[in-house]
């Protein structure tokens, strides 16, 4: 099964460009639904698995410890834009557990808005790990490690306990044996695992729906899970499909973006979980690929997809401001049964 | 026949990406020599028609007129990166057109270079379409107006004679019929002109041989690509593929990128052009391909193979500055022959 044609995009009256890609539609008792194109395609999950990566913090007894609230369980599931809304956080959670700035290990980048790119560069200030996008993960692994008593100085290594834990928590919730998950190494130097689609869904629908799971990891999850749906503005922030989503959803649903076109849900009423992979890696698809799978699914109300109509359809602006083409999604979800297996 | 397997995108021991496109390899008797995918495809040509939308400039006597040098003229075929070195020389066509940078209808956007951009914040200067990546070809257009006696306040409008001259020249160097060519809005408001990917790369071979062209079009040829391969600095800047690659070449060939993944190249030496499109869009693979197409054809030295090797085989780096992966050319060129036509 190849990738199949998932979003086409306009300029005048042409298809000037087309993404293909993958989507995996799950439910908790691992059973596969939906899908387009090849659900068990092995992908690296990027950063839509920070969720699952911030659960050691909550099993660990570290948010507890360092007093975690909502908003600072959702930054460490986060992709954040960099806004003082997300620095100031990670600098205060880095504070209460005494490590700095200088402990973070994900490495540099400009912050993701460019309204936040451009007050720092006016500040004069340094560009610190603090505006990585990754920070708030970063410190929520220092605070586990701090924690445990383990070294903060290699936390990032896949031998490295908090990675391990990390590994653990991925192979339960995937379903995928350590020893068949693929490491590579993420845009900010922890590892990163490949897994099938289908069973990266998987994991989204068992956060979705954890009434299967051992009591300690489905407190765990829920504490994960809620305070995702209910602090969206730390898990990305202005302006972003994540943040602007679940605000839509009404703590309904959480979801999270990885890097390479990669796009997660878990939609807690229907205990179902979502996976999309764009082929070609390009996030500018994904908004409207997930929109497009919940609108099939029945799962928006009109006023939900009116809300979010600019993430499902994207318009394309040139520089005169313009509107000259838009983003639409071109494909049919396909009922999965045992037959087309 | 549809869009092959152009580019994979690696991270680790996986395939992460992959990138799906088109190629024609074309010689200026408009016979195709080479393909991948479907060297048929329609395309919008977007920014890689900037050497023939210049001609006019030429043409009309504008150029002489106004003392167009070899670097005016390159710029004039720019997506330039915003620096000094592209704004202050966009000012000085302006001055002697006796227009100004409010006559630039191109629309403003950040400067492509982050230092350009940088620059300009601390600056403190307003943002204005100088900076814009087309604002050379549009001084060229306002040149072209202005010593035509025509209107300069809607030099951009598709019934404007300066974007009929440019229909005229398109039509004659593809030799699509101008009712055949689909027309759209480009990123500057410009028309922007869909053509068969093949006829793209006729274009170029033609303007790479140009020696069955009336002589005053060939005469304008001649100094376009001329232009262009002496001044590449002018074409894109600082750490651009356009000017790293022409400088690598030494004069022998020109080349030029378009948005949504076009690059179109012509060689003096052999007369071929050669165009190509990357189906979802995304630039970072058009290098990659390029530079593997002119490796099949025997067309690169050791020497050129070695200076723009992280061009043919992009590093991604993550935030810590170490390669995690890279982007690898994975396609072979097939040799056109009537029974496969």
């Amino acid at each position: 099964m190849t990738a199949e044609k998932v979003v086409e995009v306009s300029r005048g009256a042409l298809v000037e460009s087309l993404h293909r890609g993958h989507v995996a539609v799950v439910n908790a008792k691992n059973e596969l639904l939906y899908s387009v194109g090849n659900p068990h395609e092995v992908i690296y999950a990027r950063s839509s698995m920070k969720p699952l990566q911030a659960i050691p913090i909550v099993e660990t007894g570290a948010a507890d410890h360092y007093g975690f609230d909502n908003a600072d369980l959702s930054l460490a599931c986060a992709s954040h834009n960099g806004e003082d809304q997300h620095t100031t956080r990670v600098q205060a959670i880095l504070d209460r557990t005494g490590l700095s700035v200088a402990d973070l290990q994900c490495g540099t980048h400009n912050p993701k808005l460019e309204a936040a790119y451009e007050a720092l560069i006016k500040s004069g200030e340094p560009l610190t790990a603090i505006y990585n996008n990754c920070s708030g993960k970063h410190s929520g692994m220092l605070a586990t490690a701090r924690h445990m008593k383990e070294s903060t100085a290699d936390y990032y290594k896949l031998d490295h306990p908090v990675q391990q834990r990390i590994l653990e928590v991925i192979s339960d919730l995937t379903e995928v044996p350590v020893d068949d998950i693929a490491i590579g190494v993420d845009g900010c130097g922890v590892p990163v695992h490949a897994v099938p689609l289908e069973n990266l869904a998987l994991s989204f629908a068992k956060m979705a729906d954890p009434s299967g799971l051992p009591e300690k990891r489905r407190d765990a999850v829920r504490k994960i899970t809620t305070a995702m749906a209910a602090e969206p503005e730390m898990v990305g922030g202005t302006e972003r499909f994540c943040t602007d989503f679940m605000h839509a959803m009404n703590g309904r649903m959480f979801a999270k973006a990885g890097a390479e076109g990669v796009y997660c849900i878990g939609d807690s009423e229907t205990g179902i979980g979502i996976a999309l992979k764009i082929e070609d890696g390009n996030a500018r698809a994904t908004s409207a690929v997930a929109l497009e799978v919940l609108s099939q699914l029945g799962l928006l109300t009109d006023e939900q997809r009116e809300q979010l109509h600019d993430y499902h359809y994207p318009p394309l602006e040139n520089a005169r401001k313009e509107k000259i083409g838009e983003l639409s999604p071109a494909f049919t979800l396909k009922e999965y049964t045992v037959a087309s297996s």
